[in-house]
């Protein structure tokens, strides 16, 4: 899994079977967040994160079965980060 | 899942059970558009998508769930997007 | 999925149950053909493609699923590409 | 599989449901450590490794599995390296 | 699927259910063997590798069913490659 941080949101119309009432959350690798141009994903959010969180992803087949296999997604956010240690220090903490 | 810009299409006469009747658009990453060469991939659309749309593509065993498990494909196109909003600010909206 | 070059064969005397009758093709990204030093791949092919070809692979469990369930691969070249279009263009015909 | 090592650990009092009672730590390719910045995942834990440990990483749908199919996870921790064997010479040995 | 060439073991007393009695072969990626570092991998010996072998690699789902369903890996040895045969002329040959 990869520690994310949610960016925004995705606003979408037409959507396949099984994506009607998911919240699409735009999110990035947390632990990247030197790299000037990281990459971006799309993620379903299944624990009520918001901006800025620090969140934990699942990514492949996880997804779709800790979305409770009603949305073939590739990636799902799991959990929300309190903090994060990093040999025996903290080096993250939610607000 | 990821952004992805709708290129254009993919004409192939042999093909494997499963892929007879599908339509193979080229996709490319929608947020990593200032790379000089951005890597190309094809996917089979499940919403009707045209060349310009910015679309989420679900990858892997997802897309083959998406696609009703008819086409053994690792990439489908699954929405539309309508607006991204980054940050709270539209950073994209369809025309 | 990818569009892929093939570039030659792969001969295994030994191989694991699943892979006895199959057919190796040593493939690499068509699209990154201007990359030096491209990433070169191994697939199973399931529509007779020739060498120059330009075919299209799809990846992970799908990939096992095209092969019918017989052969444990993680790839399988699915079609061959008779043209691509891009923006309305074609930009690759077979000769 | 990889071999990865342990840094720490991720504290998360939101989860998902199958993450309730799983230890996440947070691990990096330990192959890859003359990276000045090496990519950082965050894996179940299924064997009580420590910090500092070197240790093989399942990924995909393989660490579902791994992990009893409980946690909807894509990286688990399978096994504690004593050592590492590279052309014969031993180039890890745990303390 | 990716060719490999065998680097050498991994040795592991602490091991979780299904690894109990696999070899644990190191492996790189045969055909980037120009690159300075590649990334290493650890990967299930289906077939009887030995240290220097170029072999046939399958990753992800379908190395835990060529392991027979017993070993959740994401990462399998499953032929060994006698010759590569690249654009005509065969560039690798077993010793």
């Amino acid at each position: 899994m990869q520690l994310g941080r949610v960016l925004g949101q995705v606003v979408a119309t037409v959507r396949s079977p099984g994506f009607e009432n998911v919240s699409l959350l735009l999110v990035q690798d947390a632990t990247a967040e030197s790299d000037p141009e990281p990459e971006t994903f799309v993620a379903v959010d299944l624990v009520g994160a918001g901006n800025g969180d620090v969140v934990l992803m699942t990514t492949g087949s996880a997804a779709r079965v800790a979305a409770g296999d009603r949305t073939p997604t590739d990636r799902a956010v799991v959990a929300i980060a309190d903090s994060v240690i990093r040999h025996g220090t903290v080096t993250y903490r939610t607000a």
